[in-house]
């Protein structure tokens, strides 16, 4: 779980290229991938990952199609980010 | 996404109430909720919800269910709490 401050108005060019469709994060481990935004503020972007492993994350780092997209995000961003990890250990919605 | 402090020892007992499995939350507009741990927090609880809106979520709050199930989990707080809440703009899992 992650935030992302963007340089101010760059935030919905963020969302362009993180919401980007990609075929692989699926294949390297992504679960889930939801990228979002809140009115309170501007300038960030949200953006929530579930991944097989942590090294199945560390290792997608890796990837062209995402090394490119640091490439293209990086100028848009504060430096500012902030954020959490943890293992996910269940959910009610599964049985 | 937000984070729930347990007091010392309670993090699992807590882990338990969340992750109990609810038909009820996916009937009131559930999509995700994914209960976490990190091994540098021994007593916090990472969960991670996606709601088909935040007044779902927010009515769901007066389900039976989820009534008793706070009830259940309040003497387990220290009463710290963090997250944040953010609205879903895409994924690049979708095309």
């Amino acid at each position: 779980m992650g935030t992302l401050e963007t340089l101010p108005g760059k935030r919905d060019q963020l969302v362009e290229i993180l919401t980007r469709h990609s075929t692989d994060l699926e294949e390297a481990g992504c679960l889930l991938y939801e990228v979002g935004v809140s009115e309170e503020s501007p300038d960030t972007v949200f953006v929530a990952e579930v991944w097989t492993s942590a090294q199945a994350h560390h290792e997608s780092l890796q990837l062209d199609s995402v090394q490119a997209a640091i490439r293209e995000a990086r100028p848009l961003l504060s430096g500012q980010m902030g954020g959490f990890r943890f293992d996910v250990v269940g959910s009610p919605l599964r049985s």
